[in-house]
């Protein structure tokens, strides 16, 4: 157990790291060659197009100006500067109430802080038990200051009660305000948008196969007989998976083929050739520029060949739909309603932004989705509790015994014993390490197959999956050691009422731990998210070996935007540290109230100078935070009433049990009171904005506005023609759709996939320009997704 | 433990007292006298005005046919005669799927119990280890054809794992096709329901104030704006909850009004009186006739005090309405979106059928529901585990010293052996007894209290409240012995997987217990319910004192309903005990079968000539009977796994947990897939039948069709010139509604309250005809209700 002094010096490396990387993000920052890496997001506004410090030629590239280096801590004050409101305007409400839950954290756990330690460490301190009865134990002197301290049957456990009492009012009165302001931000920022697609627009899933009818035909005709007044037109939806496919190995090409044309360039004396065998060691040698050149002329043969058919085979129209309607009113109906006898056909539900939309999943059926998250809930489970399994297998192949047998050679270096040790010590944490780096990614995966057709969907259970391994990984794991199976054995075979005492005991005794884990991930961890070490290197080197134009530089910067998936479980495990040791230990606190502070800081800056989001969703994360922070006091009111039973508090525990209920009866409530407004589009919201549109432009052309905003994004790199021609075959359908009785209902001739040949001409793909990119979509920026998510549909740059 | 010879003679004295019931009702039946009580469903319906059997005078009372004694079982093959669909227009669709519940119940055990018949017994009876090992032990002989018999580590255990995998299938396809079959049924039902006020109308609640608006004019405007195109008009609700407690005051004073005139006309000789003090014992001498009219007097002032206060007060109006759209669309619309920014103003919901609805719950705010239900579901908790401290409380409180000591001169008769060993055994008992019997009331009491707005949901609440009652302390209670509050100790402190193999060994132990209970619950009690002797009491007592007129004998005839509350749980712990029996003792299961077989007959026959549903649910409550033969599918296999573990059968066991997990996602799939038809008026569907309706009656006048459907019942009673009173104010509060934007598109004076003069005059209050009844019903046999809902507003006889 970590004395003070331990954590005093674990507490100085921590911010002595903190600082270096604070250090080292203040020199980056100021060098006008990283400028794209740390100020991003004001080259995508539009309002920086190049680093403006210096005019000559070595300050285009390093920072001269010796002043700039004296203040680098003032971008603290820098990204306090904006205003709430003009965060949402620059980057959206995401981000925004993003900000807003390290507030709340300050909010709850500042006053909690000062009443703690005012109240609580006295009567810990005073007449404890540690200083004369277990001497002989090592005790930590931290466990002075907890409860441990007190005497059990000692009438001081009022005192933690009535806390615990006052600090679960604290935090519902805190969650019950914030929810409703975050509710109506919600609202006011949906009501303050301007006219959109996806407000008029409802994704229609599992479309029924009739026979003698396609797709289209078919949802005309539902549409035009259920909604007559309301629908305007529909987009069909194309499985274009294949042909992603290739145009991301395409891509990869092109990015080999800019790499060894610009290395040609730099030294014309050599042209790069390379053998065509394994790993370029054996076989034929071959022009790589040739090379390349004539995988790509192959590639898009092939491509060619799927576009036909994909525009000729009516199979490759899937039973999904994007269905507009003429108002949002109508739109908002159709979303929040049943349309069909049969549940599982006609599922319909807001669409998601067209950049938002994960197209691959759109076309999944209903039995299908059952099963796939029936499949995923038990791979979760199996992962947050048995991940140890498979590692521990690769742990064992990785040990020296089995190195040596693999590589006798190596024997003579391995015996060395401080490489030994170090292997040792190293091979089996390597394993773990890359597992947990990658985790996030196999969660995303998990999502991806549970079948979510919305990208901040799929981030959103990616984070609550997260959560869960946290939870039970890092939380439960840490106080009960042992592996994650070997708890869920325990608690498998131990009374309900002996699991809160089994943690409850074990708590206090934790509590140096969860201080120096928040100082290791919370603080310095933060400090490095500043640093942005992995894409500044990543933009150095594709501005060395690929970038060649302005544009190239422009794709090469990739701001990243909030990882969602892993910083909000993160968050939500800091809360739920500081809510359980609230009572418990107090003087955790402090460290978790830095960690809220200094995080609050460094996203703020993030979120005004990096991050680009990808998509908006308008918060809809906070129920799931909500009640996660829900979630938490319940848990620290177990623990706490486990712990007092231990300690025969039989006055006060039964006083604890109606404080469960209560809480219960309080996430009940919000739940019903709020949620809502982060589900459905009221009506009333809904037919206010008709009006005002009505009234400001009568005369607007729906139609054409909504005409290619959920085309397929593959769409965007058809040649005009190969457009020409999947619009008549529609049309063409389109004449023998409408029957006599909904025709005259149903307005004009609707067209559900129009191509504006308006559109700026180099987003259209040429095969006569093989320098140019191949596919560009009409705005990069929409079209960055995190790392994490290789297999997103096609608009994925490489980094 | 009973053995084969014990279980035979309470089988034969069983059968015996079942043949009695049902002898003793064939003859009954066939008096002409009894007719109105066994078959008022013919008078109700207008098939039948008086008994027509003979003509004689003696012959109107007793029967003389002495054939028509003799085939004393012949309403079996009559109740039979009826085809599924004459029974939905018979008695609704409510009755028909109640019915299907015992034809689900044969289709699932029939073959299960051939099945386990055929396998188990020999596999089970062969080298068991009962005969060899613990002769010593008190073995009952049931139990070597159970499970038990079985050799620990023996393979046979295969066997039961193979058929509780069948069986579990077998189920599952059984409750899939059967929740496909209802669902239509109800789609179709729905679908040919004639025009019926239900199908245009939403109920919204929680209308907000505001202040300068009356609620009507807040519900029209807000209607007017945001379904401009749909909305119709609305209906007021009334606060008279007051009223409706004096009338039925004035009822019951005009019951003994009745009873004594009739006297006084039997007897004119005597005028009946009778002193004012205490139960009549002292006081004033008063004449009783007199004495009643001058306190119906007294009544009928305070009454039009009241009304006046109704019909004056702007506070009377509550805080609900019942808006009627143009179309079904509209109100299928309206009813499943959301209406307002805040998710807890404007509520809306279908409106239940006008006789459906539960008045008194219409006017609960929001918060409170919440309160309420986290209340009553406390209470529910505490019931069901701790409803044995306040009998026992009763119970030692009504022992015998504590009889003797409050009166002593009981002594002598007490201390007499017989007496005494009569009242101990005696004395305890009754008071559980009268709690039982009073307990469907508790807890209908308990459903009001939540807040349902409808009888048909206070109904399916109630009997979810009593399954868990008789789960926990039928099914739970007689296998671990002990109080349930002891259990749920043990539960507490037992390790989740001990519960399962506690519950395991003892349940073929029980199988005795469970049997001997099917058959005095199952089978003596269906045949005491064909009887209806407390019916045919009360129907001749009032007959007796009661009836002047042949209106009266209507009244006094009662026919009730099928009591959903209590039979629903019932049958759900017979599916339960078959399930969970079908693979440890199979001997169980043909006694669950003689069950169904004859409970569906019993149950045919009362629907037929008896039970007049009071509200029509369109079979709302199947969900739960799916969902909780779910859970009997889960508890048994999860029996099973205990009942295995304790075998040491350790090769078998692993195969059944994937058992519960799949039972899990089929409950889940099946909820997905059916439950929104329960739930929610497809939009398909409204639109077919408002398009059908358009073009058979093009020209209908909607508004007057709906105006009064929805009236609080208590203005039926009201005086002609009241209600133009009434009708005056709403449309005073109407003009000066409809703002200049709302105006032009609304429908012309929406008029939310109308009086129709045409409406038989026999339907008004007339003040100088005491005889007749105060309130009279437009349509008597709506307004029946079961005997456990004394509480229902007003419009309930008294039995």
């Amino acid at each position: 157990m970590a004395s003070v002094a331990d954590i005093g010096v674990s507490a100085f490396i921590n911010i002595l790291s903190a600082f270096a990387f604070l250090l080292a993000f203040a020199l980056l920052r100021i060098q006008p060659i990283n400028d794209r890496v740390y100020f991003p997001k004001w080259y995508i506004n539009g309002s920086r197009s190049s680093p403006r410090r210096s005019t000559n030629f070595v300050g285009k590239f390093i920072n001269l100006n010796v002043t700039t280096y004296l203040t680098f801590l003032n971008w603290m004050p820098q990204a306090m500067r904006m205003s709430e409101s003009e965060i949402i305007n620059h980057a959206g409400l995401d981000s925004a109430v993003f900000l807003r839950i390290y507030i709340l954290g300050l909010k709850i756990f500042v006053p909690m802080t000062i009443l703690a330690l005012l109240i609580l460490i006295p009567v810990n301190v005073s007449s404890g038990t540690l200083y004369f009865l277990r001497k002989e134990l090592v005790v930590s002197d931290i466990d002075k200051l907890s409860i441990s301290n007190v005497r059990p049957e000692s009438l001081r456990f009022f005192v933690h009660v009535g806390l615990e009492y006052l600090f679960t009012i604290w935090i519902c009165y805190l969650l019950y305000k914030e929810y409703d302001i975050v509710a109506s931000m919600r609202l006011h920022f949906l009501a303050a948008q301007p006219r959109r697609a996806e407000q008029f627009t409802v994704v229609v899933r599992n479309v029924p196969h009739i026979t003698g009818h396609s797709f289209s035909d078919t949802v005309d005709d539902f549409f035009q007989r259920n909604h007559p007044d309301h629908y305007l037109c529909h987009q069909a939806v194309y499985n274009a998976n294949k042909f992603a496919k290739l145009a991301r190995k395409r891509e990869r090409l092109q990015n080999w083929l800019d790499y060894n044309q610009l290395k040609f360039e730099r030294h014309p004396e050599k042209r790069p050739n390379t053998k065509t065998g394994f790993l370029g060691l054996w076989g034929e040698k071959v022009d790589l520029i040739d090379y390349y050149k004539h995988q790509i002329k192959e590639f898009d043969k092939r491509m060619s060949l799927e576009r036909q058919k994909i525009i000729k085979d009516p199979k490759s129209i899937l039973p999904v739909s994007f269905v507009s309607f003429k108002t949002r009113w109508g739109a908002a109906v159709c979303a929040q309603t049943q349309q069909s006898k049969n549940p599982t056909l006609w599922l319909t539900n807001w669409a998601p932004e067209p950049r938002d939309v994960y197209w691959r999943n759109l076309a999944i059926p209903f039995v299908s989705l059952t099963i796939r998250k029936l499949i995923i809930s038990l791979s979760v489970f199996a992962l947050v509790f048995f991940y140890m399994i498979p590692i521990a297998f690769v742990q064992s192949l990785a040990n020296l015994e089995g190195l040596e047998r693999v590589a006798p050679f190596l024997r003579p270096v391995i015996e060395l014993k401080f490489i030994k040790s170090f292997l040792q010590g190293f091979l089996p944490g390597l394993a773990l390490k890359c597992f947990l780096y990658i985790l996030p990614t196999i969660l995303m995966i998990m999502s991806k197959i549970e079948g979510h057709i919305a990208l901040s969907n799929l981030e959103r259970r990616t984070s609550a999956k997260y959560y869960y391994f946290m939870l039970v990984n890092v939380f439960l794991g840490s106080i009960i050691t042992g592996t994650a199976f070997e708890q869920l054995h325990s608690f498998l075979h131990q009374s309900p009422t002996q699991i809160p005492r089994t943690i409850g005991v074990s708590i206090p005794m934790k509590a140096t731990f969860f201080i120096t884990y928040i100082m290791i991930d919370g603080w310095a961890g933060i400090a490095s998210e500043i640093l942005r070490l992995k894409p500044l290197v990543i933009f150095h080197l594709k501005t060395m070996f690929l970038v060649k134009t302005e544009r190239d530089k422009v794709r090469a910067m990739n701001p990243g935007s909030v990882d969602f998936p892993e910083t909000l479980p993160t968050l939500q495990l800091y809360f739920l540290l500081g809510i359980v040791y609230a009572v418990v230990t107090p003087i955790l606190l402090p460290f978790i109230l830095v960690f809220f502070a200094f995080a609050y800081l460094v996203y703020r800056h993030q979120i005004i100078n990096v991050y680009n989001q990808h998509y908006e969703s308008a918060g809809a994360f906070w129920p799931h935070v909500h009640s996660r922070i829900i979630a938490s006091l319940l848990i620290s009111q177990l623990v706490l009433l486990g712990l007092l039973s231990t300690k025969k508090a039989a006055n006060s525990t039964p006083l604890l049990t109606v404080l469960p209920i209560l809480t219960l009866a309080f996430h009940k409530y919000c739940k019903h009171r709020f949620e809502p407004a982060f589900r459905d589009y009221p009506l009333e919201e809904a037919m206010a904005k008709d009006i005002m549109e009505q009234s400001t432009e009568p005369d607007l052309n729906l139609k054409a506005y909504l005409a290619d905003a959920y085309l397929h994004p593959i769409f965007h790199s058809f040649e005009e023609e190969e457009l020409v021609e999947v619009k008549d075959r529609v049309d063409k359908h389109q004449a023998q759709t409408a029957s006599p009785l909904t025709s005259e209902i149903s307005s004009p001739s609707p067209s559900h996939l129009v191509y504006h040949p308006t559109s700026p001409p180099q987003h259209v793909y040429h095969p006569a320009s093989p320098p140019q990119h191949y596919y560009q979509p009409p705005t990069p920026p929409d079209y960055f997704f995190p790392p994490h998510s290789p297999s997103y549909y096609g608009y994925h740059y490489e980094n």
